[in-house]
């Protein structure tokens, strides 16, 4: 085992340097002053051209050869084995990429996001359109670098969801969408919900007592992770150990940094739980965007809208802001917490259009790759298919097609992912409540410890062991499917919106 | 230029990625969370090594031995033979030490520093003393590594106080100590002073608002900087354009962090000062942690502990603690302020006290590096020093021999530098007074512009374009002397405590 283990150790020493290039980009985001952003540049973009370059490097091409001979007898589900085939795609992947490509994506992603925060904040999709052009073209050239059986965006995709393709998000999506459509119909038909309490004054400290009060209730652990605020909430981690999230607070919004906040534990908790035996080595990392997104949309959605939680924290949170919520009804929070309505911006959506945002995006990008969508008319064909799928026009472009920082950052094929978790979660939900007695009234009692061991278990020990696809075979004993996801809606909301029980069979 | 510009820009390479690791270490101390301790130690050990690498490689020295020959026919004083000359020492210095000696010291002093911490939170030295015999080991092996001529300590003092040797600090120390005892025995037979008002009820808020008010007119630049809380405070930089400081709140003593905020605003003066034209070049740094500490001195004593100083901002500090210091009047606040008395924390003592405790020191770490003091007798040692250069023996080993975090980052040879700094801080004070005409009359309103741009143009613009002793010879026009200092404290203490005239002759 001489040259696994070498190829391990190489190994070990590119991910303390990737680590260290996500310290640096938490503090960009936190405590950074203005005037050192310049600095941070040349260091970030110093230490991610070193570690592609130790990771291509020939040394790596030769040990990782030699270690595959090594461990060839070995069952094909042995730690070795499945830790190879994990390096050699990534291995494989990495050496396609020319380093000038890479050179200039890293150029285009810097200097694109400062045009991108200006054309938002000027509203001018018109001063983003070059940038964006030139994007495009890189993420074609990154696309045919990569290679791909049937649609480049597959190449893309690959990257976030491995193994996927196009075609596959298109079927799931395709049979999600009649559901959702049909849904947002019949709550839009029924008695609308009024969420003002939500509207009221929160101050600051609460909003963070209270989120780090719930954080640390549903398993996260602050010895191993911290929150801080930023202006786009996420979370990051330097290993198993430091694990850290970041909210948003917004005195008028409850939901803003509460659910944010919750959102990001959920991430978090997964990162939190991978087996320590995988410490510093490659198994040691999410199986993919949608599998991690599974995990924050389970606790921010399943778990912490649901009617159980809440009877359970209401009062808590009644007694983190006295007299603001002390008259307002368990019921009457929690319906204006799962207030259904189309709106402009995708992080503010409720669980049922959610994914209308998601599709629109998909196809936006689709459409951007493979030219039928110039990129001239993306504000016309992006409130276009907002009038289609939510029956809302943007007002401006930036609550429209320049409201999301993904593009700017050259993440095609990012956006799936998203919906893709959205669904895995309420299916790995329903497999957690037949294989765990009792998670119910657990639950109901503010008990998360069984739901959060099954996922340690079937989800984040597992790490980068298999592909999100055989995951979730391991997971729940079947394929990937989206009935959960519209059963799960179909039921809540009929509850929430007291919708004719008739129309719930879809 | 061909080689020199070369050898400029994989100078530049590493010295972003040196930056990269000090963004870390400022994390290490100020956010990170318990947990994360191990995976830091990883990440900073993994950077250190491949900078050290990158810096000893062969292509290093080849480009820096044609940069030479290419720049041999330019001016001794150019840029260019003075950036060679600065890479040539560092060079030849880097390359004696071992990488596994280089690896072995980032990864004990990573881990030091936790495990000092938790020593000293317990006061118990026996927890840290096997890390502190491990890295004295390190020590060692360093000094012979770079060699020496005189004594090994030497080796590890010219990291600090580049061309100095211990026997020229032993005569600094002596020809400083008579003066010292004579100053400290004069000040015991005088009538004491109560400082008991600065022991009242100063709330943290108000402390962090005063700190930032004082820093920022003295002219640190907040956009270009930020102050934050740890144990133990400190200044580092990722950039000129970045460059943060640390203090520590003590809700019933004004100075701990008042006086520890300015100490590191002048530190931070220097650094922000640096010559924008130097940006990312070698030239970019300190001349030496002494002529570094002379900058946090000045500012610390010689501005901010005069009663001119406190004439203009007393009122905006009563100010800060609404009726904390209302009926304090200024003489009472100034004479409690700079109250001498023997005492247990180096970083609190006063200006005629404070090099005792650095001898104190410099004659540890000379013992424990030639053996003649045992690591298991530091606590001892300690205490016996104590009673013989103060007086007074401390109580425990937090108050004693734990209190400084150098040993656990291997900083032997470091401390001696902070009385050669506190010594030149009067020497340049002197110069600049007799240079900037109406300096006084300024200062006594409040304006520090003079004196800020004084140092700028003589220390901070000049970065490490000279060794300490040819910086402080074109600055004051004389070689370093301490009789500006002793100077100094006879006058201002004279008049502090009221002492006869006939003994202010040293």
């Amino acid at each position: 085992m001489q040259n696994y283990n070498a190829l391990l150790a190489r190994l070990a020493e590119i991910t303390h340097l990737r680590r260290a290039s996500a310290v640096l980009g938490w503090d960009q985001q936190t405590y950074m002053p203005g005037g050192g952003g310049m600095a941070r540049a040349q260091q970030l973009t110093a230490l991610r051209k070193l570690t592609h370059e130790m990771f291509t490097a020939p040394q790596t091409s030769e040990l990782l050869a030699a270690a595959e001979t090594e461990c060839a007898g070995l069952e094909p589900e042995s730690r070795e084995r499945l830790t190879l085939r994990l390096v050699r795609r990534d291995y494989d992947k990495a050496v396609k990429l020319p380093l000038s490509l890479v050179a200039e994506l890293a150029h285009a992603t810097a200097t694109g996001h400062q045009i991108w925060v200006r054309a938002r904040e000027h509203s001018d999709f018109s001063a983003f359109a070059p940038t964006l052009e030139h994007l495009i073209d890189l993420m074609r050239q990154q696309a045919e670098a990569y290679g791909y059986e049937e649609r480049p965006y597959d190449a893309l995709l690959d990257k976030y969801e491995p193994g996927m393709k196009t075609s596959e998000v298109e079927a799931v999506f395709d049979a999600l969408r009649p559901g959702l459509v049909d849904l947002v119909r019949r709550i839009g038909a029924a008695e609308q919900i009024d969420d003002s309490v939500l509207r009221r004054d929160f101050d600051k400290e609460g909003q963070q007592l209270f989120g780090e009060y719930v954080a640390a209730r549903l398993g996260y652990d602050f010895h191993r992770g911290r929150l801080d605020e930023t202006v786009h909430p996420f979370c990051t981690s330097f290993s198993r150990n430091d694990v850290r999230i970041t909210t948003r607070y917004e005195r008028n919004w409850l939901p803003a940094a509460l659910m944010g906040t919750i959102h990001e534990t959920g991430h978090a908790l997964y990162e939190q739980g991978y087996d320590p035996a995988d410490d510093d080595t490659p198994l040691q990392r999410a199986a993919s965007s949608g599998v991690h997104e599974s995990q924050s949309r389970l606790w921010e959605n399943i778990v912490c809208r649901s009617r159980g939680f809440w009877k359970v924290y209401y009062p808590e949170l009644q007694r983190h802001f006295p007299g603001v919520l002390d008259e307002v009804s368990l019921d009457s929070f929690y319906r204006a917490l799962n207030r259904v309505t189309p709106s402009m911006i995708r992080v503010e959506a409720d669980e049922v259009t959610y994914c209308l945002h998601i599709m629109l995006r998909f196809e936006m990008e689709k459409g951007l790759l493979d030219g039928s969508i110039a990129v001239s008319d993306v504000p016309a064909v992006w409130n276009e298919k907002m009038r289609d799928y939510l029956g809302i026009v943007p007002a401006n472009d930036a609550e429209g097609c320049l409201q999301d920082v993904h593009w700017s950052g050259a993440s095609f094929g990012y956006f799936p992912t998203y919906a893709l978790g959205t669904i895995l979660s309420a299916q790995l939900f329903d497999k957690a409540r037949s294989e765990i007695s009792g998670l119910d009234s657990a639950m109901a009692q503010g008990d998360f410890s069984g739901l959060l061991a099954w996922l340690r278990e079937k989800i984040h020990r597992q790490g980068g062991r298999w592909l999100p696809a055989e995951l979730v075979q391991r997971a729940c004993g079947e394929p990937a499917q989206s009935s959960s996801y519209l059963n799960y809606l179909n039921s809540k909301f009929a509850e929430v919106y007291r919708l004719e029980s008739a129309s719930q069979a879809v």
